[in-house]
């Protein structure tokens, strides 16, 4: 099962790494024939600058990456990233041969420019929800959640709440008792009403 | 105020991203002249290869950094790090000139390694309380606690508290106020009852 964490220069530290610690302590429960493959993304493979000067080394480039079983896309400072054709022409087309694509906080700027969302049900970071409003008027943007599901796209909060995200995932891609024994590992009090 | 988080090979991603997560959110609230400046400090400065094969490049090593207001020490696989007298060495005596020293989850083993608690209250991952207790017996163990604080030395539970600890950081070397602000802008649900 392959986990890609899409990030860029001033990505969000805790909207990759977050999600990436769910997939990595999920995998610890499972048998090497069964893990989650996580791993990062980015327009070229190598070192990328998250949010705060964070260095952090991406393992692939959007030209030449494994398959994927779910694609997630971080959020940070993502205006640069919105005006790149290249990488909305890759989320666009990868989205459509991948089980399940998420995004974390304004992560969904993306899936909303690519048209994976389109009059889909969203939510982003709480700070954002009027900008994703105004932007895509056909988006139903909604306030106040984790992180919502529909038909296998799947938006999430602010930061943190990609961890919860990712913990729904765990859930729905293998199962809830995975997914609990994940967050106890992790120490984390997993909010589940999205 | 510079803040120093120390990693190692298989240190565990969330116990050092999710605290530089909270400095690097705090740190948008304030002016300039007065932000917390978080980095990454590893035995030789350079790629890391955390938990996961997640690759992160440090900013300094233990031989070259900048003076330390806050040194945290990030949990993960510990037990080679243990093994490395010049890392213990540098805890010493880094921990004797530093406001505060903290430590993330099995952070812990090396902070007790390094006498920097001693017969101290303190919390680790609760997977590992037992092995503290039994390894250190003079220290007194807490289970179920987000994190301790017992003169200016703060010991976290696992994961994802180090989130909790760096928040209530903020809190002690700012404000309640900024802390809850940062807290608030990472979505996260605050634990406050250590």
């Amino acid at each position: 099962m392959n986990v890609g964490i899409y990030i860029y220069d001033d990505a969000e530290v805790l909207d990759f790494s977050g999600p990436f610690e769910v997939f990595s302590t999920a995998s610890r429960f499972l048998p090497n024939t069964n893990k989650f493959n996580v791993f990062l993304i980015s327009e070229k493979q190598g070192k990328v600058k998250a949010r705060g000067s964070y260095s952090v080394n991406t393992d692939y480039d959007i030209t030449n990456y494994p398959s994927l079983d779910v694609l997630i896309i971080s959020g940070g400072v993502h205006t640069e990233e919105l005006k790149k054709e290249n990488v909305v022409k890759w989320i666009s087309t990868v989205s459509k041969s991948t089980k399940i694509v998420a995004s974390v906080c304004t992560g969904a700027f993306l899936l909303a420019k690519a048209k994976v969302i389109t009059n889909h049900n969203v939510t982003t970071h709480w700070e954002d929800i009027e900008d994703l409003r105004k932007s895509y008027p056909l988006l139903k943007v909604h306030e106040n959640k984790r992180w919502i599901d529909e038909k296998n796209v799947i938006t999430s909060g602010g930061i943190s709440a990609g961890i919860d995200m990712s913990l729904h995932l765990v859930c729905k891609l293998h199962s809830n008792e995975l997914a609990e024994k994940t967050a106890k590992q992790m120490e984390f009090n997993w909010m589940k009403n999205s």
